[in-house]
Order: structure tokens, then sequence, then C-alpha cells
């Protein structure tokens, strides 16, 4: 299948089948395309935390938007960003590049130090926001991996963040969820988007051309 | 190829042939993989500008990180989210929703009720940060499409996002920019990256398993 048709089959799945498990196999796909996803600079500023233990999840749905589907899905994938840069950050990622690439560590010297100036200047609450932004491209790579695999999936944002940092410790890691990624397989009967044609805005609408 | 091989054949491309041209068919398709990208409540709040015109990627190179890819590149697409949201914009993708699933109009007025609160509440900043995360997944089905299509990109969010909303008009489309996806295909001899190495951090970093 193409990503077209991939995508096409997908939707926000609302209910799920709580007997039904996504593999570890297919689960280390979606991981995995997640992990490939290009970000800015090459910081991967953000961490995927894999909750499948069902008592976490059940204290996770407090505020949530959709509790059924969280409680009930395989895996719930927490997009959960960096809360700010810095240069430490920085420089293990870089240093991390240029170990695996048998080059010089600082090789990248006058680039970082470029990146580290911009993000020095911008408040903790500005840079969350560029690594938040940078989630959400692994979180659709995660979906169409998903799609691919004809595993369903749900991304939310509708969900308590301060709940969910705090049950997940995130603080003390540094990092802010974001979104998360409901994993599983649909229950047909429950699922009401299941039979509803998927609906995008007409092409002509969604783009303009110069 | 599956999506894991694309995301590891592609990479941004930093040099461009600029006498090579992505087809119309292979842009059509990357164009439809950012118009069946999910978004929050599936109001799809940003448009696509698709600039192949010469003296327009010229003057919207000024203040660019890498002015010589957005010059040389094939096509440059600038997603451009809405600067805010708005109950007659909510309304509107709402009515196409019902239409097109041959549903009485306000059959979703309790989810859009609710969804015009929290942003009728929010400020025009705090809308707009919101829609411009919904563009990044956008951006990563296009370049994951142009990867199957073995078409190069480049994203970029280092360009002057004032010089650009100004060149395409975007204000008055009620638009601004979030980043642009170049199109192309890469000049492998000046393509400083084309024969590097990959470098991700290790899954085992990635992943927090609970």
């Amino acid at each position: 299948m193409s990503l077209i048709e991939d995508l096409n089959w997908r939707h926000a799945v609302k209910a799920y089948d709580a007997e039904k498990k996504v593999s570890q196999e297919d689960l280390n796909k979606i991981l995995e395309a997640a992990r490939l996803a290009p970000t800015s600079s090459g910081l991967q500023p953000f961490r995927v935390i894999v909750v499948e233990d069902q008592d976490l999840k059940n204290k996770m749905v407090e505020g949530a938007l959709n509790p059924e589907v969280m409680r009930d899905c395989s895996q719930v994938l927490v997009f959960a960003a960096w809360d700010s840069y810095s240069d430490e950050k920085i420089d293990k990622v870089y240093d991390h590049h240029t170990d695996v690439r048998d080059l010089p560590r600082g090789r990248f010297g006058s680039y970082t130090d470029k990146i580290k100036e911009i993000y020095n200047a911008q408040t903790a609450e500005e840079n969350f926001a560029h690594t938040a932004r940078q989630t959400y491209i692994a979180l659709g790579l995660a979906m169409a991996q998903a799609a691919e695999l004809k595993v369903d999936s749900t991304p939310a944002e509708g969900f308590d963040n301060e709940v969910v940092d705090k049950i997940l410790n995130l603080k003390d890691l540094g990092l802010k969820s974001v979104t998360l990624l409901y994993l599983g397989y649909r229950d047909e009967e429950n699922d009401y988007l299941a039979h509803m044609k998927k609906v995008r805005i007409p092409m002509e609408e969604f783009i303009i051309k110069k």
C-alpha cells in the first residue's frame, strides 16, 4: 500500500477493543518511524514514553476528553518535548553526530554556536513552543507507520498535561507532555467514526498556486 | 518500499540541481499527503502555498538561512497556518463535513460549541500557536510522500517569516507562514549531507517504557 492509501485507510479511532494488543514487533516499527522523524537542526528535542501498564493508563485518563479511548487502547505513546534548550543538550546530540560519523567533536561548532545563541536569547517558554512543534512531525509519521501495519491509532491533545506530567514524573526528566497517540485495534461496533466518510477540504481550497 | 525505508532514504538536502523539476504528478501526490494529514478536530487550520515562480523564490530568499537551497529547488511549499480560530471558520469546515456525510448541518453542534468556547477564550497568539503545530503533521507526511517518490526535500524554519508573508500577501488571507518545504532533486556533488551517515539518538534513549 502507498502512503496515500494508508492515510485514507486510517481515522482517529473512537473506540478500541480492550482485548486486542499491538505486538511488540509492530510497536517497534511505529517507534522507529517516530525516531527517524526529521527535526529542527536534528536535535530530536523530545522523547516518547510508552505506557502499557493499565493502572498508569487508568490514572492518566483523569481530565481526558475521551477517557474510555485511552483506557481501552493497547498502548499510549506520550510525545514529551524538552522543557527548553540548553548548551549541554545541544552538545550531547552533536557529539553523538560526530562520533557516529567518525568526525572530530566540534566539527559543527560554528553551527551549534549559532543555534545556542538563538536559544539562549529566548525564554524557556519560547524554546518549549519550538520543541513542542517538532513532536508533531514524529506524531504524524508514527500514525502513518501504524496505518501501514493496519494498526489503529488516535492522536490526542485533549488530556490534562499536568496530570500526565506528574504521573510520569516528566519534570524530573526535563520534559513536558505535548500529545498522546493511542494505539490498538478498533471496536468496529462502538467506533462511530468507523463507518463515516473521511472528509478533507477540497484540494483547490487547500492549496494556493503562485 | 516501506515508510521506514523511505525515511532512511531521505535527508534534508543542502544543494539542489536547479535544472531538474518535480513533475506535476509527483507534486500532486505530495500535496495530497499533506491534505490527508489529521489535524486537531479535523479543522485543517492551514494552507499550502505552492511557489514555482523563480522571481518569487528569488525574493523569498531574503533573510533565509540557506538561500541557495530555496533558489535552486524545484518548488517551495509554504505551510501557512490560520492566524487565529473563529466561529465562522469552524462552521465552514463542519458544514462541509456534514454536507459530505449527508448529515444535517449542525449535527456536530455540541462539539463545535465546545471548541469555539475554548478558542474564543484564547488570544489570537495562543490560537496561532495551536494552528502552527498542526502544520508540522502535514509537513512530515509531505516529506514521507516525497521520499516514497524518490523526490528530495528539505524542511526549513530558517527563513524570514515577515518577508515571505508579505511577498505572498498571506495577511490578507488570514494566514501566517510557519515552515517551508523545498522540493527537487539533489545536486549530489554539492550536497554535503548526501554522503554522510544518517544519525539519530539510539532507541533506548529515545523511548521510556512504563
